[in-house]
C-alpha cells in the first residue's frame, strides 16, 4: 500500500496512519496519551498537568488571505493545547526549508509568529533548522510543538445528554480562504482565514462557564470533530442547519465548487458542548470576544448515536465523518 | 538573501537563522530559554523543571549502517533532553511524508522508532501527520519533540578550569556510515552509525559524579560542540589528539574523502566536562555502558579562550568552530 493525499487529511483515512503508531508500545506518560487520540497528550508533572502537542504545517500558498504559514503554525499548536483545556506556555519550532528559499520571507514568517505568540503571551523556547537540497521539499515546513498546564482537563470526549453544542463563529473559512487564494474567484477577495490563537477566548469560558468537550474544528472540519465527539462521548448529537453561521461568500464558493463548508479546515474556531443552563451566558462570553463575535448555539445532544443535521428545508440527514478534507495542503 | 545547505548544517551560518529567531519578543518560560542556545529550553512547572526540546530528521539514505530515520528521530531528541540533565518522559511525532511513500517501510521506520523509546522506557504520546504530494518532498520527514524532567540542570557552559574532557566514544561513526552508504568504499560495511539513546548511560554517570557540562556532538561534530562549551564557559580547552578515540575504517574514509571526523555527527556521544578528580570513576562509569565502552578522557580545561589540539606529531593548533557539517543531510 502506498500513501496517498488522504493519509495527511484529518479524516477517516488518516487512521491507518494512526494505527501504526497507536502499536507503540508505550503511548502514555501516566495520563493522556496516544490511545485517546484527543487534540494533546497531557503528563502529570510535580503536581500539574502539563498538556503537549503538535503540528506541522505544510500550507499553500504561505502568504493566503488573513494569515501566512508561521500564523497558522503557532495558532495551531496554542489552540491543540487550549482544546485540552491548558493555558500554553511554551512552543518549540521545528523548521525545514529548501535550499534557495529566501531569507526575507522567512524573516516575514517569524515577524508572523511572533505576532501570534504576544497575542497569548507564550514563548519560543527551543528549535531546530533543517536545510534540503533544491527540489527535495517544496518551499518550507514548519512543525510546532507545545507545552501548557490545565487546572481543569477537558476532552474530546465528555458530552452529556442534555448538554448544548456552541460553535465560536462562521465554519469554513480557512479552507475556503485557501482555496480562493489559489483559484481565481469574484469573491475570492471576500474570503479571509480565520486563523487565530483561541487560549484567551477559551479560558474566559472557562473561568465562569462548563465545557463538558471541545475540540478545534481543524482538518476535515466541522463534521469531523462533531463526529469524533459524538462518537467518543458515545451519544447522539442534533444539529440545526439554520443557525449554523456560514458566510455568504463561503457559502456561494462551496455551491460553485460542490465543496461542503462543514468539511474543510478551521483554524481559529471552538466546537464546545457546555450544560443547557449555561448556553446562553457562555455564548454571551463568547460573542464579547474578537475571536467568537458570530458565535452561535447551532444544536443539542441526546441519547444514541450518530450526528444529525435537521435541515433548512426540514428534512434530516446524518453529518458523516469525512475521509479527509478536500482541500490538500490546507495546513 | 537565499537558505543555503549551510544554514541547515549547525555551526557557524546556521546562527544566521537562529538569529531570526531570536528577535522573538518571548522566548523565555521562566527557566532556560532559546537565548541560551543550549540543547534545549528549560521551563519551571509545579516545582519541577521541565526540559522541553526538539529536532527534526531529514537524514538519507533512510536505511543506513547502523540505523534508520526512525531510531535517530527518536534519538535526537531523548539525547538533546539528557544532555540537559533531563530524564526523558514523552515523546511527539511529527510526521510528513510524500505521496506515493510504501506503507510497508513507514511501518518500519515506526518500528524502528518503537525500539529506541523501549530502550529508554519513553512514551510517544501524541503526533501530527501531513501528507505532501508527489514531488513536493523527497519520501518522508520526522520531527520529534520532547519533555523532561531535570532534578539537576546541566548547562553546556559550566566548564571551569581543572575539569577534565570526556566523550563517550569513536568520533565520527555517524556522518561516516552515512557517507559510506551513499557512496561505495571497499570499506564501508566497517562504518557503522553510533546512533543510540543516551539517557541511561548519562543519568548513571549523573547518579554518582558530577558534571559540569555536556553537549552531544551532532551536525558539525566534536568542533562545533567543544568550541560551544569552550566559549560559552569563557575557557580554553587542550585536546590531545592521540587520546581521541577515532575507528580505523573512518580514519581511512576520512583520509580519502578529505573530510575531518571531529566535524561530522555523531548521534550516540556525549562530550563532557567533569572535576579532575573525578575524570577516572566517570570513564569507568561510562565504559561499563554498552554505548560507552570507547569512552575516553581527551583533554583539559584551562584559563583562556578557544580550543587547542596537541597534535601526534607534536605541535599544537586550533580547533576551529566549523562553517557547518561538510555531510548533507546527515540527520
Ligand atoms: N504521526 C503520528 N504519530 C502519533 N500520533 C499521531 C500521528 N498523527 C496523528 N496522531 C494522533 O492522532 C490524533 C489526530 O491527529 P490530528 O493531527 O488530526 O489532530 P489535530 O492536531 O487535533 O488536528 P489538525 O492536525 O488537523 O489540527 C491525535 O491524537 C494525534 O496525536
Ligand atoms: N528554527 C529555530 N527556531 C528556534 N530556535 C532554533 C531554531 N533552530 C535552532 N534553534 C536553536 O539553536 C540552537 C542550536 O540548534 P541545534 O539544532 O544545532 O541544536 P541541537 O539539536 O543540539 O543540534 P542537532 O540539531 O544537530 O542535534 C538550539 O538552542 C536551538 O533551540
Ligand atoms: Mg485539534
Ligand atoms: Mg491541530
Ligand atoms: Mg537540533
Ligand atoms: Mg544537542
Ligand atoms: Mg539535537
Ligand atoms: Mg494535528
Amino acid at each position: 500500500m502506498k500513501i496517498s493525499l488522504m493519509h495527511g487529511a484529518g479524516g477517516e483515512v488518516m487512521g491507518e496512519v494512526v494505527d501504526l503508531f497507536s502499536k507503540i508500545t508505550n503511548t502514555n506518560a501516566g495520563g493522556i496519551g496516544l490511545e485517546a487520540l484527543d487534540d494533546g497528550a497531557v503528563i502529570p508533572i510535580g503536581g500539574k498537568q502539563v498538556v503537549f502537542t503538535t503540528d506541522s504545517h505544510v500550507v499553500r500558498p504561505l502568504f493566503f488571505p488573513g494569515g501566512d504559514i508561521g500564523r497558522i503554525s503557532v495558532c495551531g499548536t496554542i489552540n491543540d493545547i487550549t482544546m485540552m483545556g491548558g493555558k500554553p506556555l511554551a512552543l518549540s519550532c521545528g523548521l525545514i526549508v529548501e535550499e534557495g528559499f529566501d531569507f526575507e520571507i522567512l524573516g516575514k514568517i517569524v515577524e508572523s509568529m511572533d505576532h501570534a505568540l504576544c497575542e497569548e503571551n507564550v514563548a519560543l523556547v527551543t528549535g531546530d533548522t533543517k536545510v534540503m537540497e533544491r527540489g527535495a521539499l517544496d518551499q518550507i515546513a514548519i512543525n510546532t510543538a507545545g507545552i501548557g498546564v490545565a487546572d481543569t482537563i477537558i476532552r474530546d470526549n465528555g458530552l452529556k445528554p442534555g448538554d448544548a453544542i456552541i460553535v465560536s463563529g462562521t465554519l469554513g473559512d480557512h479552507g475556503f480562504a485557501v482555496l480562493a487564494s489559489r483559484e481565481e474567484f469574484d469573491f475570492a477577495d471576500q474570503i479571509v482565514s480565520d486563523v487565530a490563537p483561541l487560549s484567551g477566548m477559551v479560558h474566559s469560558v472557562m473561568k465562569s462557564g462548563t465545557i463538558h468537550a471541545m475540540k478545534d474544528p481543524t482538518r476535515g472540519g466541522f463534521a469531523s470533530a462533531i463526529n469524533e465527539m459524538s462518537k467518543k462521548s458515545n451519544v447522539m448529537i442534533r444539529i440545526s442547519e439554520e443557525n449554523i453561521p456560514i458566510r455568504s461568500s463561503v457559502r456561494s464558493a462551496s455551491q460553485l465548487l460542490g465543496i461542503d463548508p462543514l468539511e474543510v479546515a478551521n483554524e481559529g474556531k471552538v466546537v464546545m458542548g457546555v450544560p443547557a443552563e449555561e448556553a446562553d451566558s457562555i455564548l454571551q462570553i463568547l460573542k464579547r470576544h474578537r475571536y467568537g463575535r458570530d458565535a452561535a448555539i447551532i444544536g443539542t445532544v441526546t441519547k444514541g448515536q450518530g450526528v444529525i443535521m435537521e435541515t433548512e428545508a426540514g428534512g434530516e440527514r446524518f453529518i458523516e465523518p469525512p475521509m479527509g478534507d478536500p482541500v490538500p495542503r490546507v495546513c
